[in-house]
């Protein structure tokens, strides 16, 4: 298996008062990658693409080292925990290579947005998520 | 023991393209009860106050439903179930009066933000937590 | 005629490394604002409400004086200084009893997002807006 | 003269419920590419920094087209309009080689946070802004 890693640039104004990226930033630093992950995987059609969604049921963030603004991007790492039926679970890091940031765990289902349940993963998905699996 | 609640107010660029609120949001609407919740009790010198800050080492939210957005506020609870030498640990809760839309932990970590170093918690900091304090 | 004022909370959050309140944050204060003035007037249906959108056309905004975090909230005043055909206009200030922190015209036009297309306001539309404009 | 130019890459929460970057994104964008611009000319240190600041003083955005999420960058061109004294005044505009989104004026003050007042910039700064000043 490989990791999918987005090197994601920071923009100054993620960071807080206190001149670090402020925590909350770091959900969506894991969102981008998890988007551009999938992206090619994604139904070009809008309607098919909320019929064919995910949502996140669980997000555990560990917080390792405080991240500065700098102009360098950050490697976010995404790779597949678990993929079975309609539950994906995903593995993260956020990190240089000097330092891990953060260290995350995504829960998500998959789920049709337009009955508002949840769906069993396709074929295509599973086989898809197949690539970025821990042996 | 009490909870602390405050009373947050939606903002409409809180949600996203699917039309909720996007759930790095659910970090932010807890940090800023979190910043109420201490608000009297920070020195009021700035300083000060970075010797005497709380940085986030773990969250875990669980996703319960969508929360779209309406004028009125929700209601985000936190409340402490841990508060012993440099750690304190917060549950918290995302609802109004019909359902429940999140629930957290957040650890964190007293810190001195000039030495770069977690610190003991004063006697003043564990006994305003104690109001807070799960029996 | 009367203003439209939301007493606005701020977020610790909103502020950036300087500590102030981020000036991209202004324009998410005017759009909240916004927002609750034609809430009651917005279609309860959504599709109806995607043909009668409002767009930004162009947002100046004059800032007037550092705004910091704290727990009262700001006034965001809204009124409306033209609406005719497609254009709406709208005068804006940031302030509280202390001090005006920015002052902004907000240019949007009646827009269908459905055909892509500016759509002339209804009565109704033009109608509540006269509660709003300026003699 | 040449234009400063900084690919930037959006983020899907860039978007709002309908779908295209929110308008005050765009100040955010703009943030971006001047912190970029200027990097190399600011001190190293923090409290140099405080005292060689710039605050923006007016926002004028011109909204042309909708932007939609997509994994390319966009364009955020800055240049010069004018520097003198305290004031500098920027050009700028969001693009792609098919589209112009955006274009804006901003005006900025040299500043010095430590005494809270406006200041002259220096030679070097005027020299440095004079590489991106328009004919």
């Amino acid at each position: 298996m490989h990791k999918f890693t987005y090197q994601l640039p920071l923009r100054w104004a993620d960071t807080d008062a206190y001149g670090h990226v402020n925590n909350a930033l770091f959900l969506r630093y894991l969102e981008e990658a998890r988007t551009r992950m999938v992206a090619d995987m994604l139904p070009a059609d809008e309607a098919e693409r909320r019929r064919r969604a995910f949502v996140v049921q669980q997000s555990l963030i560990d917080y390792k080292a405080p991240l500065d603004y700098r102009e360098e991007p950050v490697s976010v790492d995404v790779w597949v925990t678990r993929s079975r039926g309609a539950r994906l679970e995903l593995g993260c890091a956020i990190r240089d290579a000097d330092a891990t940031y953060a260290e995350a765990t995504i829960k998500m289902a998959a789920y049709d947005l337009e009955t508002g349940a949840p769906r069993r993963m396709t074929d295509e998905e599973l086989s898809f998520f197949t690539r970025y699996t821990e042996a």
